[in-house]
C-alpha cells in the first residue's frame, strides 16, 4: 500500500484518458507506476504525470502484466478485446465504455449512489454513461425519500462527450461561420456551430437513440429498480464542456421543492445553486472543471401533484467519466484497507 | 379591397418588425400604404418595402389615423399605451407582445389552430409567444384525435427571440471567446457563447419563469381547455434563429408513432422530417427561414402506455412572430371578404 498501485490508462491520449491521468494526480491516488496506453496512431507521444514525462505505450496483449488497476476509455471494441486480458493478468478493470455496462456480472457504479454493489465483482467494473452518472446523483436522495414513479429528461450535451475531434469541429466551424464561410465537419452530420442536434449515438428500432436507452437502462440498474419508468431525449448543443439536463421527476409521495433542496444540500457530490431572484442557476461554463454536479431551478411541477422539476449541470469529463472512474478505484482501495 | 389596406408596423426597426415588413411583402398582403413606426431612437432611419424607401415615423398619439391594421412588436408597455389608441382610431391591432394575451376580451390566435376564435374580437388580437405558437400547431391534431392529458416540454431557444442586441452579443462573444478573450455582454447575465442558460424572461414566485408560464397558459387558452396539464422548462441556447422543443405528450387514448406521423403530415403549417435511419430530423439551422414548423424524432414513449415523444423546430421570427401576425391579418381579410 505504501508503494501504491500500478495503474494503466487505456486511451491515454483521448479527452477522457487525459482527464483520468490528471484526476489520478489531483486526487493523489497512490500510483506507484503509471502506464499510459494507446493505439499505434499515438505511438511516440508522451504524457506528463507528477512532473515526469512518460512515453505512451502501444496497447498489446502483454500490456497488463503487473497492473493493479486498468482504466479503459478507448471505445467499446477495445474494451471488449482487452478488458478480459487485463483481468486475466490480475488487474481490476474500470471501464468507461458502454460495452459491459448492462452485463449482469458487471457492477455499474457511481460510488456515492451504489458503491456497495461493487462487492463480489469479477474483475470488471463499469463506469456509467456521462448523462446517467450526473442524473443518478440527484435521483438517489429523492428515490430514498419519496420513491420515483417516472422521469422525463431532455439533455443539452457538450461536444467533448464525442471526443477531441468534436471539440475541434465546434471550434473550427464556429470560427468559419463567424467569418461567413462554411465548414464541413466529419464528426457531426449536421452543423454543430450555432445549432442543436437531436441525436447522440446511433438510432435503435424503437426510435430512441442508444444514448437515450443508456440513460433509461443504466439508471434502472444503478438504482436497482427496473420499475422506475424513464423516457429521455438526448441533444447535442454547441458547448465545449459540461452536460445539462432538464429533469422532470414524478415521485411516489409528495415532496416540496424546499424539501428537495434540503435533500440535495445533504447529498454527496452535489452542489445546489438555486437562487432565481439573484438569477443564479448552474450553466455549463460555470460548472466545467468542477467535481460536483450542480442543481438549480428546483420547483414543484405545476402539472401534477407529486412532481419536481430541476436543472442539472455536470462536467461530463469529470463526474461523467474520469472522476467517477478514479472514485471507483479509490472505493476499491478503501474497501480492501478496511476489509 | 383592390386598393388594399393601410398597415402600420410598430417596432419597425426591431428584429420582428423587420420580419413583419418582409413577410407582408413576401406574402403579397394587399398593402396600400405601409407606415413603419418606432421610438425616437430610430428617428431618421428608413426601411425598404416593395422597392421603395420609406421613412420610419416616430410613434405618437396620432400615428394610427386612417390605419386599417396595426402590427405591434415593440414591448408590452408600448402595446399597453398605444394599442387602445389604435383601436380608437379604427385600426385592428395584432399584438406580438404578451401584454393582452391572457385578457378574456382578447383572442389569442394561431390561425391553423383556432382561427374561428377571432370572431367577435374587440379590436385587439394577440399573437402568442414564439414557443407556444410552434408547439400548438403540433398539439392540435393530437388533441383532436386522442385528447391530451399532460405535456412536459423543454425548450432550446435561439437568441433572436431576445432581439437584435442579443444576436450581436452571441456573435461578438463567440468571436472573442474563440480568440481567447472575454466579452462582457449586457443582454444575458451569464455568457451565451458556448453555453446554455436555463432562464428566459423573469422568475415568478412559483419558481417558473414568465416564459414557461406563457407556454402553459397560452397553450390552454389556444386549445380552449384548461384541463390540459402542462409543465415547461425554457432554455436559451447559442443559436441565432430557430427554436427547438423536446415535447413529451401523454395522450388520453393510445396513439401509435406512425399514426402521429400521419396526423402531422396532414396538419396545416407542419412539415415532417423524421427518418432516423438516414439521420434526418429538424435542426434550427435547417429550419431558419422556413414558414412551416418541422417535427421529427416521433416515437412512442417507453415510460407510459399513452405517450408520444417528439422534437419540433420552428423559425421563431416567422411562425413564432411575424408570419403568424400576418396570417392573422390575412384571416381577417378573408373572413371579411367571405362574410
Amino acid at each position: 500500500m505504501s508503494k501504491g498501485y500500478v495503474v494503466a490508462v487505456v486511451g491515454a491520449t483521448g479527452v477522457v484518458g487525459k482527464e483520468m491521468i490528471e484526476t489520478l494526480q489531483e486526487r493523489k491516488f497512490p500510483v506507484a507506476k503509471l502506464i499510459p496506453l494507446a493505439s499505434e496512431r499515438s505511438a511516440g507521444s508522451t504524457i506528463d504525470f507528477k512532473g515526469n514525462t512518460i512515453d505512451v505505450d502501444v496497447l498489446n496483449d502483454e500490456s497488463f502484466i503487473g497492473v493493479d488497476f486498468a482504466l479503459f476509455s478507448a471505445g467499446g471494441s477495445i474494451s471488449e478485446k482487452y478488458a478480459p486480458l487485463a483481468v486475466k493478468s490480475g488487474a481490476v478493470v474500470i471501464d468507461n465504455t458502454s460495452h459491459f455496462r448492462m452485463d449482469n456480472d458487471v457492477p455499474l457504479i457511481v460510488p456515492e449512489v451504489n458503491g456497495d454493489a461493487i462487492k463480489g465483482h469479477k474483475g470488471i467494473i463499469a463506469n456509467p454513461n456521462c448523462s446517467t452518472a450526473q442524473m443518478v446523483l440527484l435521483l438517489k436522495p429523492i428515490y430514498d425519500a419519496v420513491g420515483i414513479e417516472r422521469i422525463v429528461v431532455s439533455t443539452y450535451q457538450s461536444v467533448s462527450g464525442a471526443g477531441k475531434d468534436a471539440i475541434q469541429e465546434l471550434e473550427s466551424q464556429s470560427r468559419a461561420n463567424l467569418s461567413g464561410s462554411d465548414y464541413q465537419g466529419n464528426v457531426f452530420k449536421s452543423p454543430i456551430a450555432f445549432n442543436v442536434i437531436p441525436q447522440i449515438d446511433v438510432f435503435l428500432d424503437n426510435g430512441y437513440t442508444k444514448e437515450e436507452m443508456k440513460m433509461i437502462q443504466e439508471t434502472q440498474k444503478i438504482l436497482r429498480d427496473d420499475t422506475i419508468r424513464i423516457t429521455a431525449t438526448a441533444v447535442r448543443v454547441p458547448v465545449f464542456v459540461g452536460h445539462s439536463e432538464s429533469i422532470n421527476i414524478q415521485t411516489k409521495e409528495y415532496l416540496s421543492a424546499d424539501d428537495a433542496r434540503k435533500l440535495f444540500e445533504a447529498a454527496p457530490g452535489v452542489s445546489v445553486l438555486d437562487s432565481p431572484l439573484e438569477q443564479e442557476y448552474p450553466t455549463p461554463r460555470q460548472v466545467a472543471g468542477e467535481d460536483n454536479v450542480f442543481v438549480g431551478r428546483i420547483r414543484n411541477d405545476l402539472s401534477i401533484r407529486n412532481g419536481i422539476e430541476l436543472w442539472c449541470v455536470g462536467d461530463n469529463l469529470k463526474k461523467g467519466a474520469a472522476l467517477n472512474a478514479v472514485q471507483i478505484a479509490e472505493f476499491l482501495v478503501q474497501s480492501r484497507v478496511t476489509a
